[in-house]
């Protein structure tokens, strides 16, 4: 027998997938509130954990994922496979494609 | 713990995908009164903030977007990806096939 | 802030798209009477007032839209764009390959 | 302003699209007596009007209608768009591959 | 005007389609009783009355049905365009690849 | 006028298609009793009576059928066209690509 | 007449399915408190039993599965084809491109 993974870590993404933590928002109100779990918005920001190695598409080219590990991103609000992860912790496998954008943290 | 992005030039859209900001309609009727937020009709304009480097398809070709930063443009009614800023703010994640036509500023 | 488009002049399509502005039909019956706006039967026709560059296809082919600025056409009953413009005219963008023929005005 | 359509002969299909008048079936029945119009079988049978120029599919090979004008076929029960002419009449523009058959006359 | 058509051998196929009709089942039980029509169970059998030339298809490759005229076939129970013919006959049009196997008569 | 197929072997299956009879789950308990017909779990276990030719993919690849006659195969649950056969018997055709994986007897 | 397969061992997946049999989770509460079936959690962890030899893909390129025998992988909550097996035990086969990621043992 065993339970839920205990480290993201231990996960490595297959063709083009890229495993992401979705960012948790801020959990208080600007006045130092702290907001009920269910009121916390569910920001589409996240950071890459690990990147698969790509695929060979029906033409013979090398697709590669455009993001890589450590990058901060936006992703879809809906899509992506959910996994949990020992100690409430989950991550997100998501295909390259879905991926909305990189935010560039210096601006 | 981090909150809603500050700015949109943070974004930076992946393969074929554009920024776009919807412009806002006119909020006060002809005489100046102002009107209910949820009566300003939704325009299908927008000005392109961002635009990414494109992508190679399923045979090789380079696929660039056709529209550049600054354009003025017809997005659709719906589609699109919606992003929340700081603000009150929001941008819109299109695909470059996505945007209906360009606007010439000079007609 | 700003409002609805002044003249459909401004518009660029992009691709392969097209702009109409749909013909509208006989407003009044052949003895002279005037139609309330909603029996007035949405005509199929339409006239082009821009085109679109065309694209690439998957294949490299350079695909050309069929028709030409000042064309009447057959566009279908749904399908296509509405832009809505100010003094409540109204033009439509379509996919060339949505526009199902060209009326030849000489018959 | 403008109305429905005199005839039929002004109307030039795109593409690979066919246009068809529907044969109109026997409104009487065999003793001669008149049937009423909702009655009246809709036959798929039809005369092709005109035909359009054919297309360029995605590998560069040139599509071209098999059907010529004149040729009596079998049109499927559904599809294809209808226009209304002057004078109660309709015809239906379908694509090439939708006519189902031919018919041989001479049988 | 005209009616329905006197016999099926005036349908030519067009692309790849096969004129197929359905062999009737047994209208009556082991002992001589007749069915009523409507118990009378509607058998996936049916004979080759005709076939179209085929079609070329995306890369050029000529495809050419694989049954022909006289072929006694397998069809699915559902599927096909069917044409009603004087005298209360019925056939169907299917397409090649949807016909399921034939019948080998000396087995 | 004819009936029911007194044989499968008359199947000759056509293009990738596969002609399966489904194997019949035990009819008995552990301790013998009879279960009745709806109890007993329909198995999709199979075996291969016959195979078509296969045929040539857009890009002119033959494709063969992966499974031979005699062969004991895994059937999805749903799927594929059933065939009645004289005396109450049923067989299955289904593409190769839906077969799922062989049973090898010797484990 | 046959029953349920013995064991997974007899089962050869074809084209690029995998043979998985899913990780049971843990049937007990920290404190050691045995769950009932119905609320231990279905984990979406499994190990690879056997991998079919792939198949050449529209361009004739030779796809070959990414995971093998003894490898742990993330599979997703839905998908695949489940088969029961004798004492209750059952395995699922996945397409390759189904299976989200390896599962690092040595993390």
């Amino acid at each position: 027998m065993s339970g839920l993974l205990k480290s993201a870590k231990s996960i490595v993404p297959l063709l083009d997938r890229v495993l992401v933590q979705r960012v948790k928002a801020e959990a208080k109100t600007a006045s130092g509130l702290y907001l009920p779990e269910k009121n916390v918005e569910k920001l589409n920001q996240g950071k890459v954990l690990a990147v698969g190695p790509g695929f060979t598409d029906a033409n013979g080219n090398k697709v590669i994922p455009q993001v890589k590990v450590g990058d901060n991103v936006l992703i879809p609000q809906y899509g992506g496979s959910s996994i949990k992860l020992a100690g409430d912790e989950e991550v997100i496998l998501f295909r390259d494609s879905e991926i909305l954008a990189k935010i560039n943290p210096d601006v």
